[in-house]
Order: C-alpha cells, then sequence, then structure tokens
C-alpha cells in the first residue's frame, strides 16, 4: 500500500504553499490534506476547547484528497486523524508556510503546530516554511530539498518525540541555496509588539505587529544565522520540553 | 520598590483559581493582572496575528490592577508588557489553572503559553495548575507551597530560557499534598478526541473532547507519577526545544 501523508497548514487551503506542497509530494505516497478554511497565523498548538468544529470537501482526485475545517491547525490534524484518514498516517507533513518559522516563532506557529501534534501523535512529521510572506512568494527552489526530506523521513522515520523544523531562507535574484544546515533555535525576541490606534467611537485598540530580534547574531550554529546567510536550516525540535538541567536547582530548594 | 508580578491565566479574569492566586502572592509585591475575558483553554501560545485587541480595567486597589482582553492569553502578556506594565515585572504567574497541565497538555495549556511567554521576554516566569476542572474547586491547600515558590523565584529568580510548570493533585477528603516532586513531562497521548454531532439542519459537526492515558504509568520521575501518587509536581521547562541529540542523525542524511 502507498504511504499516506497527511498535510495541513496554518494559512488556510486556499494558500499558494499548501498547494505547491500537495504537487511536491503527491509522488511519494496518497496525499490526505485538512487545512483551516482561512488564515490561521500564530496559533501555535491551540486547538477549539469551546467551539465545534465543521469539514467541507473541497477537493478530490486520484490520489490527493483536500478538506478544510473551520478550526486552528492542531485541530484540522485531530479530526483529520480521528475522520478523515483511511489508515494511520506514515507523515505528517505542515505547511509549506508563507513566512520564517525560526527561533521563538517555533512557539508561536501554526505550521509548527501541525507538526509537533503530528509528532506527539507518535507519527514522523515535518514543518516547511519560506521566509516570505507574500501570498505569491516562490516556492520551486525549495523542490528537490523538500523532496528528498520527504522520501528519508518516508524511509527512515524519525526518532520519536522528535519533528523537524525546516525553515528555507528567501532568495535574492537568481542565487541558489547555500546548502543545509542542522541547527539549534536561536535566541530571539519580539520588540514593539503591539502599535496602539484609536477608533473613531472613542476607545483604543491594539493590533499585534512588531519586529524580530535575534538576540545571538553571531551564534553560527542557529536557524537564525544559517537562514541569514543563505541555508535552508533544519531544527530537530522536541516534544518533551523538561528543562532536565534544572532539576538539581530546583532539589536544593528543598519545597517538601 | 516593590516587586511587580504580572498574572495571567486561560480561564478569564472572573475565574476563582487568579483571584485566589491574586490573594496568595500580594504580600510579596505589585500585582498587575491581564487576563481574557472568558475562557481560553487550550490556546497554547496562540496570539492573536488578525484581529484586534482591546482592554478594560475591571479592579483598581491598593496593590492590585485587573484588566481583561478579549484575546489569548499571550496576548494578554504581550500587552501587559507593552502598555500596562509601570516597570519590568519580577515574575510573570500563569494560573491558578483548573485542570492538570502536566505531560503533552504543557503544549496545549494557555496558562503554560503564559508562562513560555514570560520566559521568552527573559522574564522568570511560573505556571500553577490544580487537577480540578470544577469552577469551584478548592485551592486553599496550595496556599502555603504556592507562596514558598514565589518568593522563592522572586529571590533567586529562573536560569534563562526555563520556566517552572507546578501542577497540584486534587486532594481526597482531608488528605494533604504528600510532598513535591522535581519531574520530567510523561509521555502522554489524548485518545478518542473528537465526538460527531448531528445539526439539526443536517450536517455533521464535532466537538473536541476525548481521555487522557499516561504512556509510561511506572515511570516514577513522571509529573503524571507524582499527581497521581498524591505529590505536587514541578517541571522545569525550557523555551530552546532544539531536539540536540538529534544532530548527529540529520547530518548523516547528507542533504547539502
Amino acid at each position: 500500500m502507498k504511504p499516506l501523508i497527511l498535510i495541513s497548514n496554518d494559512d488556510g487551503y486556499e494558500a499558494k504553499g499548501i498547494n505547491c506542497l500537495i504537487d511536491m509530494v503527491r509522488d511519494y505516497g496518497d496525499v490526505l490534506v485538512c487545512a483551516p478554511e482561512g488564515a490561521r497565523s500564530g496559533m501555535a498548538c491551540a486547538f477549539s476547547a469551546t467551539t465545534s468544529l465543521t469539514l467541507t470537501l473541497r477537493r478530490q482526485e486520484e490520489g490527493v484528497t483536500v478538506w478544510s475545517c473551520n478550526g486552528t491547525p492542531v485541530d484540522c490534524v485531530k479530526l483529520a486523524l480521528a475522520e478523515l484518514c483511511p489508515r494511520r498516517p506514515d507523515l505528517v507533513i505542515g505547511g509549506i508556510n508563507h513566512g520564517d518559522n525560526g527561533s521563538v516563532n517555533t512557539h508561536y506557529s501554526g505550521t509548527m503546530g501541525v507538526t509537533m501534534e503530528g509528532c506527539m501523535k507518535y507519527i514522523p512529521s515535518v514543518a516547511f516554511s519560506l521566509c516570505d510572506h507574500r501570498a505569491d512568494a516562490d516556492f520551486r527552489p525549495m523542490e528537490s530539498y523538500i523532496r528528498k526530506i520527504t522520501q528519508q523521513v518516508l524511509i527512515d522515520g524519525l526518532p520519536a518525540g522528535i519533528c523537524l523544523n525546516v525553515n528555507f531562507p528567501l532568495l535574492e535574484g537568481s542565487s541558489t541555496y547555500k546548502g543545509v544546515r542542522i541547527c539549534r533555535m536561536a535566541k530571539g525576541s519580539w520588540l514593539n509588539e503591539v502599535t496602539k490606534c484609536h477608533h473613531p467611537r472613542g476607545f483604543d485598540y491594539w493590533w499585534m505587529v512588531g519586529h524580530y530580534q535575534n538576540d545571538e547574531p553571531e551564534a553560527e550554529d542557529t536557524d537564525n544565522w544559517a537562514l541569514q546567510h543563505g541555508y535552508i536550516a533544519i531544527t530537530p525540535t522536541r516534544t518533551d520540553v523538561t528543562a532536565y538541567e534544572a532539576m538539581d536547582l530546583l532539589h536544593d530548594w528543598n519545597l517538601s
């Protein structure tokens, strides 16, 4: 039987990134897509605890089925696994995201939510993101790498509890990727994150915007450095977020 | 100057848990609360990328100011830091959550979203949760521990990039906590997560429910084990989720 590849994203089922991804990986298995109805950026691992969910079949052809869901990226994965997948997926892919998911964006990203959810279900899971927010971003240069990584994960799997966060730099002009670097998450910060506005009816409201700052720009082993220097950044990412190195310190507090 | 303690949660500013927390820690500093207007369980580290935010002042008295926000728990922290805090907080606290935030719930919890956000802003941050979902849960037995941990973190701080996920078991009858254990996240799974319903107008919809399964019930070093056996579980938690142990494997893939 062909491998089953479950795909979702946080830009919605109509986004260019997810549709390019479908075309890049459909050679390797049956593709089932369950993606949000519209933009769900910044949704992290959120799921819908208090609202109900609906599904809409959007497209069905040989080897590719596309559903949309009114919920979050994680809702999409949970619902697909429970109700839509004809068998257990061999691979969960989030993306291709329109925008950088390196550094702390890992924690906010709905694309990474998809991937973390797959990983928490013990399924090999990968996120692909391109450092280009534009709706018409050019995803073609990523294709050979995405195909290679997809094949590799389908053959080898991934260690339990570990998924991949793969970010591609925006290429300038006719340049090509300098290669692949295996990275750690850079330490970074979002600055000036809120912008205050005044409503004509007399009250204040705020938009979340801001800009990202790499807090360790010289660190060559980070995702931010790789992306800034034209490399594809692969960051292996854990679902076990225990800080084992802090246990001794806490034992010394003698709280019992 | 007194320490400044920033508090938020995912159950909303009116929940019993956050109001008990305010009373437990107000001796130790000025308390600024910015919490969601209503329930935001399961919101993880989500922030509002596409909707605007509003703030409402709910209460102001000596040493305690309470704001509500229409956004997510992480929105609350970001907005409070940018617009409401008179100085940089010395401590961010999420909680007290009505419900267990151990194991994989770490990734879904809005209470942990508060704490991760504080930690990503390099502020010592702690989440407190009680394994009792009821609106009228009894938080009083937690008080001496919460006071001790709050004091300790205000004095010692926490290592950069590490926050605390503190979960309290539900006490039966007149029993007391058996003590504190420093734990790792248990491996666990949510099963039967979606329930299908049929709308009178003829379409299907789904609710996220399900039950949690501890996938390593014998592991005595986990948060799940501690809680199940009457101990308070403190899990030090990292914002750097890089899986360093998987880097060699990925180098062997020779993707460049």
